[in-house]
């Protein structure tokens, strides 16, 4: 799966992720109506109202980028029924051909991590069937709990060639509070030697250039990305925090190898809500798909600009 | 929910809690034949399995202890009918009086984990009403991306008068990994660090003699357990990794605070799969329940005479 990601960087000429992280405010009124008018203001009709609002802008962006991330979080809070629509999104998101990275940030103890990894990566068996829950290509990892709980993950993307991102240095303001900690034995923050055993778990899971084990670094953390670069080289970065929490293109460079690859560009409210910035004001609400479609045009460009 | 789960422990003399950590291969197989017939070896036929042997062991030992953990990875790891034996299995337990806690490690940066905390613990607007999704009373949280990741939580908390449990020293083997790191500025491990965050966030948020903010701590390290206790003398610290894990009645002791509580104690396979011990043998399959309950009262003697 690291090898069809880098494919479609190739041919898209896009290392951007596409964000799918709906918020209600964000969906356009007349979507969120109809979804109410059929069923309710409920969890089921604000289920309905994503699922309808992400399916626009799949449509509108699916030839323009390689991957999607939908943030499970967003759907997980209603319930049920937003799983549903996550589910829904997943799927859709397959057909039009697009590699899906599941932010789920999951880790636990080994047995646990590896029902999560079979959960979002992998299979069941129940009974004498093989059967397959989420089935995402690649799943977000949170590493505080050690070995453990990483290599259940990296044996399911062994089985099934597809990969995780593991949380390095988050783009979050407090991502210092313990990430940055200077540790006593070299007197390096935390981030590196969680950055240098990334690199360690990569070398177990390689494709063609690059490993199926990336890494998780924040767009709003240059100089850190710098650094986790060159301690990661076979590790794909995956970059939050371009666009709205504060990252610019700019920013990005450090974040790539030479090849101009290993790192892939999240943005999520700033091309999934395009319409209700100024710049695309013009789109209007029934636009939002489009207005989506220009912001990821103009990310392009300004990703390609800082790469020159 | 702190003081009603105080009261409880104190009306059961139970500091336990059962964690509903269902496998297929701890399941009796006339439980998962009946489901499979019905729905066929399928997502579905999996929940459905899951769901009624969990209802037997709730039956079986709710009014012995004050509270349960459903792990939900597996329920995650069947996928959408896994979330719905998820979500039967919490609305269960409620019916019958028990605090559910939620070990669903979450943590994310802020807009996300605000999205957990009203999936899990709070509340979402759905229009002009009210809904509501997984609704546990407690849930567990990753501390990885600091305050930005938890402070959701805490609010939630506060409107909720619900609970967290933050992951600071974890049972598995490899938790030293990163959380036994020594830090320049003490020379003391991340834990500790992590610990005292703990304790300042549990001030924040106050019931009557413990916070709604407490801490999950391995009962597989005990002489960390002792220090992580003085350090956060108003968290409840949630013990993992009793029985099956290795940890022992004698090794608990530290967790618990003069007046006998601070703790709770988490015993998963050790109890929902007591039957599959050559201790409870004589149950047999049919008896699973019944096994459960025996293995309760014998963990409610084993804590007690270490206390003592």
């Amino acid at each position: 799966m690291i090898n069809r990601l880098v494919e479609k960087i190739k041919k898209t000429g896009a290392p951007i992720v596409v964000g799918l992280d709906p918020m209600l405010k964000y969906i356009p009124q007349y979507i969120r109506q109809t979804a109410y008018a059929e069923y309710g203001e409920t969890l089921a009709g604000a289920g309905e109202a994503i699922w309808q609002y992400n399916k626009g802008i799949v449509d509108a962006i699916c030839d323009l980028v390689p991957a999607v991330k939908p943030q499970i979080a967003m759907y997980e809070q209603f319930g049920l029924e937003g799983m549903q629509a996550f589910q829904k999104t997943v799927d859709y998101c397959h057909e039009k051909g697009l590699v899906v990275i599941g932010d789920v940030k999951r880790g636990d103890i080994g047995s646990t991590s590896e029902a999560y990894a079979a959960g979002h990566l992998g299979k069941v068996m129940v009974g004498s069937k093989v059967c397959r829950g989420f089935n995402e290509d690649f799943a977000t990892v949170n590493p505080y709990l050690g070995s453990d709980g990483v290599k259940p993950f990296i044996k399911v993307c062994q089985e099934e060639k597809k990969g995780i991102f593991i949380l390095v240095k988050t783009s979050n303001p407090s991502s210092g509070e313990f990430q940055d900690r200077f540790l006593q034995e070299d007197g390096k923050p935390l981030y590196e030697a969680v950055g240098r055993q990334v690199a360690k778990w990569s070398e177990e899971c390689m494709g063609d250039t690059y490993s199926y084990v990336g890494a998780v670094v924040g767009a709003t953390y240059p100089e850190q990305g710098k650094i986790l670069r060159s301690i990661m080289p076979k590790s794909f970065i995956l970059v939050p925090g371009y666009g709205a929490q504060g990252g610019k293109g700019a920013d990005l460079v450090h974040f790539f190898n030479k090849d101009g690859l290993g790192a892939i560009v999240n943005s999520s409210r700033g091309i999934i809500a395009a319409y209700q910035q100024e710049k695309y004001a013009a789109f209007g609400e029934r636009g939002y798909a489009d207005a989506s479609r220009a912001a990821v045009i103009d990310m392009r460009e300004d990703i390609a600009q800082a790469l020159k």
